[in-house]
């Protein structure tokens, strides 16, 4: 578009890289230059944010650009990685100068807050849309797969589920205040970046959990040909998720409801107070939800025969 | 989306990378794993084509999936680099089978055509978008940007000017096969990997050719602080360009028409002949169009005052 590298230049690309070393040479050429650290394997991910499908048409702009990049973020918090560069690519019915500084307010402050250097863009016109690619570097031998999970580990989740269900309900029912707990974890969620830096060397397998942590253990257990029980009554539930939702809903949300972006992590029992007293330090509960068992499939004394819940766009985003 | 993992494994995921060495985990856990080669440095772009703006809804699937991985690859032969990984985000409207399977086999041909290996993607419900995140290494000594070209410096192309606009005029006019060189110009463009490749020794700047070769011209000019003069008569026109648009606006298309994907480089002059050499074993020519000259702006005595041309989105994509 013609407003294109006007846009670019003006809101979106930084002033400086966060790391200046190893950005050669940021936005403004063909391609942007980084310096890869010898020794590291890359970990690289892509997620994209459709408006009226994963977040409301309505949202903040400062807040969609921060979940935006979240989102993507919490791919390399799963695999242990060390976040490192990111390139954005935004569509957009028209070029609101506005919204655009707000959005990328959000973005730049998260950016700032993870270490990450905005590297390359695009902008086009369109409907509403933001994919954002992310990179990060990992040991090779300290490195979160999916599918490394042993019979005997035990499950375990980071921080509290149900919150992105949770906060979507708020911002339903009118909530627009981002103080409110719940709307926060669905508007603004937080990466868990330090949590799986620090779990690489001690975890088995991790995935974060977007799709729901039932979605998500089915995809773990399955990479590692594996069953797990699940101990429904364990699962960390999120500030006012029960007020806002009543029981039944709250356990159905922590199962379903996806858009947490916690890391579901399995860890050898041996391991499990360490890894606890690891993210202890940085504030996070680390709570034992089940465990992997030899066979297939997810189990659970309480586990309801069915978990509904409806994502945002109806549950076909 | 639900059916989100399937469609993925099913049609957009390879078999198995085309460089398995360095793919270290390819689709399917939250991120990839990626080995670089010590010493490089990495380039890396991202490009979105959204439908009915930067190709017609009617298009073949097989060339939509070619050409959004080749505009991205573009970016990496105007930088000199190796293409090696690329991430795909895509968003349908709806999960269709037939056209996914199409898209993904004109997408992965030029994979393997390219050495580039599929590493992650995510698809997600919305109008039809594809956005391209590619990688591609550099050696940090030989390495196109845009800013290094110096007064005096000859002004060359790669290939032929106008088919992308000329292409498009062809399809707009009901020319369907893709035999037809012009059409196979705008929707089968061929990133000029190995040009940008075997130049970056040679070349003192370089840029792709996909918004015009004025507008990119500009862009060269302005990031090297300098100006042009160009040779307007001397441009090498695609096959088949003039008895498609007539003289006139042929011209235009080569100068303003945008979607050509051929490199425009500044070369001292006494490296043209063996530039030329070097590309004439590839089978492409290397046409001398102008020179770089102190000051600002773009000259040429056959410079029309203004160039209009009609990109497919009205010029606003």
């Amino acid at each position: 578009m013609h407003g294109e590298f006007e846009l670019i230049s003006r809101w979106l690309a930084p002033k400086s890289p966060h790391n200046e070393a190893d950005v050669i040479l940021g936005v403004g050429d063909d391609a942007c230059l980084v310096q890869p650290n010898p020794g590291k394997r890359l970990a690289i991910s892509v997620d994209t944010s459709v408006q009226g499908r994963h977040f409301p048409g309505d949202a903040p702009a400062a807040a969609v650009g921060h979940r935006a990049l979240a989102v993507s973020l919490s791919d390399l918090a799963a695999m242990g990685a060390r976040a490192r560069w990111c390139l954005m690519s935004l569509s957009l019915p028209e070029a609101d100068g506005d919204w655009v500084a707000e959005f990328a307010r959000g973005f730049h402050a998260l950016c700032a807050e993870t270490g990450v250097s905005l590297v390359g863009g695009d902008v086009t016109g369109g409907e509403c849309a933001i994919s954002v690619t992310v990179m990060g570097e990992v040991d090779p031998a300290a490195c979160l797969r999916r599918d490394g999970a042993k019979a005997g580990d035990v499950l375990a989740v980071t921080g509290s589920l149900g919150g992105g269900a949770g906060g979507l309900k708020a911002w339903q029912q009118g909530q627009r205040c981002l103080d409110d707990p719940l709307l926060a974890r669905y508007l603004l969620p937080q990466p868990r970046l330090a949590a799986g830096h620090g779990l690489a060397g001690l975890a088995s397998a991790a995935i974060d959990i977007s799709d729901g942590l039932l979605a998500d253990l089915d995809h773990l257990v399955t990479a590692s040909g594996l069953g797990a029980e699940l101990d429904v009554k364990a699962l960390p539930l999120a500030e006012g998720l029960v007020a806002r939702l009543g029981q039944s809903a709250a356990r159905d949300a922590a199962l379903g409801g996806g858009d947490d972006y916690e890391l579901l992590v399995a860890l050898a029992p041996g391991r499990v107070s360490q890894a606890q007293a690891l993210l202890a330090e940085q504030g996070l509960a680390l709570t034992v939800i089940g465990h992997l068992v030899e066979g297939a499939g997810i189990d659970g004394a309480d586990l309801p025969s069915q978990v509904g819940w409806q994502h945002f766009s109806g549950g076909n985003a």
